[in-house]
């Protein structure tokens, strides 16, 4: 018998959100139902609730794919997860597993579409759609369930799971390493981890914003160099440097400016989305060989791989623990960049919202 | 003393090409001269000539970058190339040598710029231009002299000093194999080059053209498939599924339509070169995590390395054999697209042209 939990959604698009309740189906024979200690909030789950990414697919919609819990029960037939564990769910909650792209281990490059952990509709239950972590619990496939490290701050780490691994991922497959020149264009939730991770997997790191305000705080996360791309004369004092340019930021850009300073071979990789086209000149992408790529989260393995390098290297997100009720003003605060860096939601507090 | 040799070129931007003289000097201690037994004709030519690149760096201007001769003269210290060695030269003749582009054998790529074989200034003669192919004879470092292996035909060997090398750099940078898809944009003198040189390497090769017209010429190429992209649902016929697109098209083209092609980690290669900013939607990127990259002919090592291929593999330009002074009718027919696929002047007309 489905289990009905407490939940923040919105029944319209550009509302406020407000509690509501969801269903969560009965534990199927490969599924676990986790108990929400921690749900963070992304600026794309902004993007759902306001009517930018298109009509709310459901309502209520509960967004949240930032997901930290403990497992409350498993299905008869789970081999990888346990009662009591540690775990947590991000983008996705299941995908095709059968096209090239799953079985390369690219889950989030499903060429069927894989299932999104919330607003998409759900082949576990047919006619319903998946809801979101902002919720007392969830009841996922194991197979989506990544474990993670009980050496890292759960509250912490819960950005790892969409933001952390956003920025792992890239930061691999280009490369990242002792010896190699990563530029971090944006300090946000994404850009933030972006020079942590970097760090840790060794480069040389240096941070790209627009104005010098956040040079400080770049510094304390880790960053090497500063640079401000206010003033143009960066990009040519930087011309050729940077094997990686990670831009994290979700607007366009001057592609030819950011193009110019990628040395040979290097990557210009765009983790923030803007719907927005932006003008490319070839003549930007020749010198140098350059290479303009999109990267989308990324595979469950991997992101198994990135909470087990995170643990190792003690990468956890810097954040701001809210109780549910002020997930509005979070989000007001997020659109003002009045965040370091990431805001995540005591799961505690969906169950029993304080009186304001 | 210098050597005084016939050429074509032009005095003014845009107008015929006629016959005129420039100068060669002494051979250096490292330099080698040779007469020029065959030039191509490529499209970049005819850019320069016509003012499309900017105004004329030099009076007169005699262009041509695909060259291949045999060494009638080396200097005393030349260690690579012998007197009687057939060799060619291509799109330059001299980089810095010390920046880390070159060091890594990427000259094309060279920091402070390298010395393209015509129209730039000549390091080798202060005050100087470099002067291209369109002549008897040239006189040129070693270093940027690569062997043509005797077992090509010299003058369908010619246009890889250009063509070939711009086509082979990126195929094999990205991976072209046994098992790996490649499509090819275009095809004209880069395209047709795209083709031999994919299969060549394995791969299995589709042709993408605007129109039905060119399909029995691409299977006789070798291309195991031709797709027609004026009809749009070829895209979403074709989608995720090629591992490289070798766009050899000199001209925009709807950037999203094509990177929906590429399957999981696929690159879209540009070759052709427009000066007209393209849209790029990131959206388009995101799906498989796609690359769109930009790609300049070749280092010299490489260049070498392509020719060893070449003569391995039986790789040779399909071209036409012309006389110099069918240069500019030569060059009206490439801008109708009517020529299979590369033109290439007899050199033993540079000096003697035939009266009309």
């Amino acid at each position: 018998m489905p289990t009905t939990v407490n939940a923040f959604g919105t029944h319209e698009a550009g509302k406020p959100l407000t509690p509501v309740t969801v269903e969560r189906r009965d534990v199927g024979p490969h599924d676990v139902k986790i108990d929400i200690l921690y749900c963070g909030i992304c600026h794309s789950d902004m993007n759902y609730v306001d009517g930018t990414f298109g009509p709310l697919a459901v309502s209520p919609l509960v967004p949240g794919h930032e997901i930290v819990g403990r497992i409350i029960e498993i299905g008869p037939d789970v081999t990888r997860h346990q009662v009591g564990d540690l775990v947590g769910i991000g983008c996705m909650v299941n995908s095709c597993r059968t096209c090239e792209n799953c079985q390369a281990g690219q889950e989030q490059y499903c060429l069927k579409g894989n299932t999104l952990v919330f607003g998409a509709p759900d082949p576990a239950e047919p006619g319903a759609h998946t809801q979101g972590g902002y919720s007392e619990a969830i009841v996922a496939p194991e197979a989506f369930v990544v474990r993670v490290p009980e050496a890292l701050d759960p509250a912490a780490a819960d950005p790892l799971l969409c933001a952390g691994i956003t920025v792992y991922s890239p930061l691999k497959r280009f490369g990242a390493r002792p010896g190699t020149k990563v530029a971090v264009v944006g300090l946000g939730g994404l850009g933030h981890l972006g020079v942590k991770m970097a760090k840790a997997m060794g480069a040389d790191v240096t941070v790209l914003s627009q104005s010098g305000s956040k040079r400080e705080a770049a510094k304390a996360l880790g960053a090497d160099h500063y640079a401000v791309t206010g003033d143009s004369s960066a990009f040519t004092e930087l011309a050729n440097t940077f094997d990686i340019i990670l831009n994290t930021v979700s607007a366009p850009v001057s592609l030819s400016d950011y193009l110019g300073m990628l040395r040979l071979h290097g990557t210009m990789v765009n983790v923030g989305v803007t719907t927005e086209p932006m003008p490319l000149e070839v003549f930007a992408l020749l010198p140098n060989g350059r290479s303009f790529v999109g990267s989308l989260f990324g595979g469950i393995a991997e992101t198994q791989e990135m909470l087990d390098f995170a643990a190792e290297h003690d990468v956890t997100a810097d954040i701001e623990l809210i109780d549910a009720q002020d997930i509005n003003t979070a989000y007001e605060r997020i659109c003002a960049s009045d965040v370091r860096y990431r805001f995540v939601i005591d799961g505690a507090t969906f169950a029993e919202p304080k009186q304001a």
